[in-house]
């Protein structure tokens, strides 16, 4: 994915972008298909129609076009604020719906110093009445502020019928890393005082689903007890763009579109010069000897397909108890977008199922 | 993917035929885009070069170019035959290596009028002294015959130290639907005689993957005691062209290619008219409970990528223990190639862990 081409075209109409980028990517294949270097393989431009097997509503969100400007490549933490604030705008108008939906109620609170949501089901479940949940919300590190960072725990909550504690981590401009990190960590301490660790996971998706394995990493480091499981839904285990999948998925992912594209340029911000490839900012590098049975979600377009599965590889080398969860047809985090959607249910109870294998009383 | 436009170059340089092929797609493209239809997605051509975190054996196998006469569509058993010899020829070559490096002998023999092999380990495992597997080989139902059937039964057999029984199932023009799969149910009968269903388990891939599954909703049509496991690597558990990788994957999976190509056509043969969504020749519409846990295996450029993770939903939501790996890079079935990859190893490493939590002793 050449970025310089892809860039061209941001002031232009969609179609005259897909054209332009077309006829240049059509062209650049066709001359360096005279000369193949050995180990390429030449993948002709397709149409891709959205997958029949999949419910009417996932089908929707797998037939939207691209994500608006999935190449914008903000600078610093301030560039990044206005943009966080937009895409939140937009998102927190689904909260109150999904909230009555779901039937799950939303409390704001500070935790230690860190702000957190707790979030509670109209009925908990009699196995989850001591057990709670810590959520790290994704969003490439720097998205998703307040009630923005909320879906996922609803989703939890609602369909595990389990207590979460949603934590509104520091983001950048406010902070760098590993705020994130630490603000999870710090929650985690705090739980732990009324609630054992084995009682306890921690869940996310994407720079959550990071988050979370990073939590794990950290929690051995300073040697706390470990939780009870760990979700990790299509994490950004590698920001270093190793992983086959940024070339295979590269524009048929229509979130994160191209490795190439916004998400990677948020990563780049919150890690503020650190090397890239600490297991702190990419797990997959990580030693999992120890870590609590974890499953891990993806689906076949996920742009991040490559590192949900390297990560699932690396726990059962590492011999952890791990399942992998691949949906047909999503993209990276399809699965909560629309709490209506059967798929966003099995997800959530696949998960809520696991919990509930691995979880203490 | 257009069929018509990629038969065009079939006698052609493959250099000829990328271009063409390529500015033909490019052409087609440019031209859709003007007036994409709602749910489409345009993805420019791509050059994918081979991922880093791969052994050397894996990447020279995932760097190779697409198979040769992957778009040839033979129409009948007797026109399969000249074909599936040439490639068995090929592939037998490489089994006396293979059985040295794995320490396996193999016997020849007939199991109430089947033909089959015994594949036996120097050493078997003792928790493997009273369990045996039976494999089903791959092969779109119409190649592998004889001892190019072997590799994948040595592999579990060295890998695994356990006792494998390798149906040679009839095959066109021999035989067609549904000898393939009486001939698994013969020999699971037989099998029976000496060893208690719960102490076997199936496995195979391919046309394999989908006769393992085949042979479970047969073996539940006929009252028979279920297996303690079946192993189902990349199934052709759909051979009506759902699944979305079909189409994100055309092109990019270097051994199946695409879903218009050879293994397609192979099956039409096998078939003989009968209806492709009959779940004995497309096990994803089978009634799966009652199933007993079942290993998958696939890769992230496989274009069965999205039949292997239906058969794993459709096993979960039956209610079935089912594990599901997916490896980074590999296309359709590469890790049934090179005993010395680490990758093969993991993958009959990990089949083996869970036949051993899951059958009886």
């Amino acid at each position: 994915m050449k970025k310089s081409q892809l860039a061209t075209g941001r002031a232009l109409s969609p179609t005259v972008l897909a054209l332009g980028s077309l006829a240049l990517f059509c062209l650049a294949t066709i001359v360096n298909a005279q000369t193949p270097p050995a180990g390429t393989l030449q993948v002709p431009a397709k149409t891709l129609t959205t997958p029949t097997d999949v419910s009417p509503q996932l089908a929707k969100i797998i037939g939207a076009p691209l994500r608006s400007n999935w190449d914008i490549h903000p600078k610093t933490g301030e560039e990044w604020k206005p943009v966080a604030d937009a895409g939140a705008e937009a998102l927190m108008k689904n909260v109150p719906g999904m909230m009555e939906r779901l039937k799950v109620k939303v409390e704001k609170t500070t935790i230690d110093g860190v702000r957190a949501f707790i979030v509670t089901p109209e009925t908990i479940a009699p196995e989850n009445t001591n057990r709670q949940l810590i959520h790290m919300h994704g969003g490439c590190y720097v998205l998703n502020p307040r009630e923005a960072s909320l879906p996922e725990a609803l989703f939890m909550a609602g369909f595990g019928h389990i207590k979460v504690v949603s934590v509104e981590y520091r983001m950048p401009p406010e902070a760098y890393f590993p705020a994130a990190l630490d603000d999870g960590i710090t929650v985690y301490k705090a739980l732990m005082k009324t609630t054992p660790a084995k009682n306890m996971a921690f869940f996310g998706t994407s720079a959550g689903g990071a988050l979370v394995l990073e939590m794990g990493l950290k929690a051995k480091e300073l040697g706390l007890p470990m939780p009870g499981a760990i979700a990790s839904g299509t994490p950004m285990s590698d920001v270093t763009k190793v992983g086959d999948t940024f070339q295979t998925n590269a524009m048929v992912d229509n979130v994160l579109v191209s490795p190439d594209g916004f998400c990677d340029a948020g990563t780049i911000v919150y890690a503020a010069g650190h090397d890239l490839k600490d297991p702190l900012l990419s797990p997959v590098y990580g030693d999992m000897h120890g870590f609590p049975p974890t499953i891990l979600t993806s689906g076949t377009r996920d742009l991040l397909l490559s590192n949900t599965v390297r990560v699932h590889r690396k726990l059962r080398q590492a011999g952890v108890e791990a399942a992998l969860q691949v949906y047909e047809g999503m993209a990276h985090a399809h699965y909560i977008r629309d709490d209506t959607a059967s798929e966003s249910k099995e997800v959530f109870e696949e998960i809520a199922t696991f919990f509930d294998k691995h979880l203490g009383k």
